[in-house]
């Protein structure tokens, strides 16, 4: 009886072990505290431990306990998947999010060109000034730890914010605004307050795929409209298709789109407003790039020409001061009371520290600067890149023109796979988004998307070029 | 012209003025700053900077600019509500939200004896370490600043999580586990992977007010069970509503439920996972307090016993570690992957610095003796309130018998009205959280909830003492 029992000790730490809940060279409890959880004599342990030993699964190192030894990982077997109830899960998103999950996975290793997420590298964010807010703030106020800074969000930071939204042309008080977990939650928010399962929802073509996502997992219908590189999504097509079919809301992106780097035009907006206004119409504006325009003057967002209130205003401050802090906001507008209600039942308030250093950080006046110096810099970053693009790449190739940003959007020759140059750079450690992320069609197989906030030195320059040789080599393939 | 364009600026600041976008004795932007903003001369908005001094809006001081003048603020005028689309919002949890955030306002305030939120107060957190974990990292690793830890979350932090689930007696994975925005987050995303909006879910009575929140944003319809203040919810009532209804999901709370503090024996949980196997129910978990039981040996959770993968296991470090970092966790079993896309449109990632800073305060192993220093003093509390309340209250007044967590369920003689002893407290400094926020029939407003994680002195024992003092002179009132 008692061998058993030490046995199936063991055989359950081993498993654990196989599991990676103990990681190799790392310390497993103490003989003391496995007697205790399990609940058996010291003795058991130790014979437990001892046949470990001689599975060569644990190791004792006198004085200080025991520890794993090297082991190959078993691969994870995992409950099957039940079918799932909820959204009709179209095969193409699901794929898109496949690919997605692969690409923001290899561009987050620490010793590839990440030209794939649309992340800014730190040297382009404000880090020193964030580690003197967030040491000072745990240093002197540390009851932040042990407070929520409860849904609609940080007072002080809300009122930095509607400080900002003024650039925007946006006369927006505190109470206006929602803080939201980055501008994704503000959009995912924004969609679940206006639209119910089963509405139609016009996007933009190409789109930013974090949209694709919201609507998929809300169980909505994507309509696409084509985008164009200079002026924005095309509002004929918007019209025509507002005139054959019920639609609840529309995402659009008037500064700066993701990934076409498309800024709308005066003129197009209030025809977009008055088509809204029209068809009663929700129109969620992501201007999650608004402040990185070029222009020494900032573009205004459409909201500010929003008199009917038909505009959900989201952005966040991921693009231009921390990513990894997830604070965005929203303004609401009519729909502000259920915005926050569905805010707080998702996680009653968004971390304390984060908004308020990043509050701090707005407060002390140096973020105006800090948008100048990096808006010059990226400048400089999109002229050599295009550069190099037309020196290395297939002759057909043609770059978009952002006026704002960090993102290229390049369409490559019609026989080029954007995924085969995706997989064949990955191997020489270089990270681009294939075109496939950002459509449900397959529109986009011949384009790739290049964020160029990274520090662009001669192993940069190199990245394009070693790109360049990949596309001409695969179309001379394909030819 | 001129002057009327210099009016219409002074007018515009005056209005952003008086909504608190410049608060008073704050700097409002420059000259320079306003001619470019509003694209005019210098000399133009030294007119109207002159104007708003006439109107006692701003004034000059000398070499630093204008500053905004104390105002009374204008009420906000906001849009006029349009119909919300979506769930049908039951006016019920309307009105328990209403109560809600202004119970959990209150209890924000620096200068009140904090009864009502369930938030424990800093002394009980191990905020030394969370300042120098975080520190460290802000130190050491300032990229963080710039990293997404996406959706299943941080590595580091779900191999710690994972040796956690050990003592639940759960053999969980790294890989079975997504990060979330505390327990609240866990619960909606578990309700959202599993439900459609009009399916019936059944809930504790008195149960946790975020579940009410989570049932009512998503469209669902509440089915509420009593919960026994020894043994928790009530398994033949929940087999007769099965018998009659088709029920999608129950949401249970085995291990120190709040409010009634009660804990499920062995034989109730069999039972209920042998009705959640028979009649093909979800069981959502909710075990935010399993680790702060008082007996030596953590009770298990009742995923342990799990074998049909029927369970989706919730719970955080809000109430152990840091409220206001917002991290939580799932173990999702076979909705993982549902459930994982679902928090993954929701923001891409939970802010990295924070469950970072948790997972090397885990790692450094000093949980354990803190989550042991603070159950003792929790229990030394426990016993402090009780016995002023069996001074001080009415006679016939009863409380819970928490075996862990720190909140007490006090039963107040019928007569008693909850919500008038909360107001009668609020203008004393004292909050407390009335029964009304229990449930979705005023079956509980004799009830208060009193959460005893704060600093136990003399002035503690004083608002125990005015709070008895408010029941009997309540209990007068009315009888």
């Amino acid at each position: 009886m008692e061998k058993n029992l030490y046995e199936k000790i063991a055989n359950t730490i081993e498993q654990q072990v196989r599991e990676g809940i103990y990681l190799p060279d790392t310390k497993i409890p103490s003989v003391r505290k496995t007697s205790k959880q399990f609940d058996v004599s010291v003795a058991t342990v130790l014979q437990a431990y001892r046949l470990l030993e001689d599975r060569g699964i644990i190791k004792a190192r006198p004085q200080k306990g025991y520890f794993v030894h090297s082991l190959p990982k078993r691969s994870q077997s995992l409950p099957t998947q039940t079918t799932m109830t909820g959204a009709p899960h179209t095969s193409k998103v699901t794929s898109i999010m496949t690919l997605l999950n692969q690409v923001l996975h290899a561009s987050q290793k620490s010793d590839v060109t990440q030209f794939a997420a649309a992340i800014p590298k730190g040297l382009y964010l404000p880090i020193r000034q964030l580690q003197r807010s967030v040491g000072r703030l745990m240093r002197l106020e540390p009851e932040i730890c042990a407070t929520y800074a409860f849904t609609p969000g940080s007072e002080v930071l809300r009122r930095q914010i509607a400080i900002r939204m003024l650039d925007a042309g946006c006369q927006t008080a505190m109470e206006d605004i929602t803080v939201t977990l980055g501008c994704q939650n503000a959009l995912l928010l924004a969609l679940q307050a206006t639209t119910q399962r089963g509405d139609k929802v016009i996007i933009e073509s190409p789109a930013y795929h974090g949209v694709l996502q919201a609507i998929d997992v809300l169980g909505l219908q994507a309509i696409e409209i084509p985008c164009h590189r200079e002026t924005g999504i095309d509002l004929s097509s918007f019209e025509q298709e507002l005139q054959k079919t019920k639609v609840s809301a529309c995402i659009v992106t008037p500064n700066n789109q993701n990934p076409t780097g498309a800024t709308m035009p005066p003129g197009a907006r209030k025809r977009l407003l008055a088509l809204a206004q029209r068809y009663d119409l929700v129109v969620i504006e992501d201007d999650v790039y608004g402040e990185l325009g070029y222009a020494e003057q900032r573009e205004h967002a459409l909201k500010a020409d929003d008199k009917d209130q038909q505009v959900i205003y989201c952005s966040s401050f991921s693009k231009s001061i921390a990513p990894g802090f997830r604070v965005g906001w929203l303004v609401g507008g009519a729909w502000q009371d259920k915005i926050e209600a569905l805010a707080h039942a998702q996680s009653l308030a968004s971390p304390t520290l984060t908004q308020t250093a990043i509050a701090n950080f707005l407060e002390n006046g140096a973020y105006d600067r800090h948008l100048r110096k990096t808006r010059q810099a990226y400048q400089e970053n999109l002229a050599r890149c295009v550069a190099l693009i037309q020196q290395y790449f297939p002759e057909q190739t043609k770059c978009s023109q952002p006026q704002g940003g960090f993102l290229l959007w390049v369409e490559l020759p019609e026989s080029i796979d954007a995924l085969a140059i995706y997989q064949h750079a990955a191997q020489q450690n270089i990270v681009i988004m294939p075109g496939q992320a950002f459509g449900l069609h397959d529109r986009y197989h011949n384009y790739l998307r290049i964020n160029y906030a990274l520090p662009w030195d001669n192993s940069t320059d190199n990245a394009i070029r070693v790109l360049g040789e990949l596309c001409q080599a695969n179309l001379h393939l394909t030819s």
